[in-house]
């Protein structure tokens, strides 16, 4: 019997996974331009950490690689992605087709790592019942229906931050069992569904502070201010 | 005289300059829903983080608000602006206009928080010379004259990973002060360019991951395993 009364704690910390990730994309990259073997320092140098954070990382899930050999690439892909799940693909639903859905949609890079969005909802009426990309746009009052029917596991948020808890709402009584939330909001979600968070936008507004944090330095320093040296 | 030797410390952890740009957007949620003050407890609980943490993040550049009155909100939505330096609108150049680019192109959400796209550059030359979103795609060998000749500061790098350093160099060299880099590389960058990387199909990856392991985890113990009570 599957209880489900404690959130399940990860087996690996967050961060080590999502180096594990990055480690897979160079991984992909250096199988196209048909390298075979890398090294531990070598992924360090291109992801930014120490070699032994990479030995570190991989060791989560046993033992890859041959001291002084290092890893072949052909068995460290697929081992990558089995530990990250990637190894199967995955059913998404989108619900919120306005501009960053849209854009989202368009975006063949989901598709190319086993991630295929199966069907679109929306509230607003002007778009319910088009087909965009080849997919039907449905009310999102019929998500609990194509959710079940479907088999899908994982849901696209990409509707506006006033409407997204009540979506999210709806994908948990479906039965989705992870959340990619593109609104500018936390939601409240129960310890059993899984969620990332990207906000494009915060990310753009925290370069533009980062040069500005800069200049504003740069003319303290200038002044004969309290940073001087 | 601007002395370059060193970086340059920031003035604040990049990790409260991320969080005040999530209270900045929800406060511009709460303006657009007709609300007039808030408070540190409304915003903490709306972020996921304590009342004392928001304190303490908006301290960081002065006294705003009063013990027991709260935030005004049109006073601190234009103060928040200027801490992170969106009180003044921002030109971008985008760099790789594949199906990424083209997504970030057609999303409106830059625009709407005074970012501006004014320029588009891409290697293939079946895209050079045509329009998008009425600009012209212009080869990537023009990037240092088009900074210099529209101002621009901050670039969007879309390029695929084989081509992302050298375009990350193109942009340097032009005189470019960030990147917002998709691509799935780390980029070497002089101290003095800042930088923000997100990887849309990596953090999906990350979602499937907390997914799997969830379902590995209650096997374990559904299975009498080790972690079991």
């Amino acid at each position: 019997m599957v209880r489900r009364e404690k959130p399940v704690p990860p087996l690996i910390p967050k961060v080590a996974a999502s180096r594990i990730s990055r480690y897979l994309r160079y991984l992909e990259d250096l199988e196209d331009r048909g390298e075979t073997t890398t090294s531990s320092r070598q992924l360090g140098a291109a992801l930014g950490v120490t070699a032994a954070q990479v030995r570190k990382d991989l060791g989560y899930f046993g033992q890859f690689g041959f001291p002084g050999l290092g890893y072949k690439i052909s068995n460290l892909i697929p081992e990558i992605r089995r530990i990250l799940g990637t190894e199967r693909s995955w059913n998404l639903v989108m619900v919120g087709i306005g501009n960053l859905g849209n854009a989202l949609l368009r975006y063949k890079g989901f598709a190319a790592h086993g991630f295929r969005v199966v069907a679109l909802f929306d509230s607003n009426p002007k778009l319910v019942g088009r087909t965009l990309e080849g997919l039907t746009v449905y009310p999102i009052t019929k998500i609990a229906q194509v959710v079940h029917a479907e088999g899908v596991e994982l849901a696209i948020l990409s509707a506006p931050a006033s409407a997204a808890q009540e979506v999210a709402d709806l994908l948990v009584g479906a039965g989705i069992r992870g959340i990619y939330n593109f609104a500018p909001v936390l939601l409240n979600l129960p310890e059993d569904v899984a969620y990332v968070s990207v906000d494009l936008s915060v990310e753009l507004e925290q370069l533009a502070f980062l040069v500005s944090n800069r200049d504003r330095e740069l003319e303290r320093r200038n002044a004969g201010g309290e940073s001087g040296t």
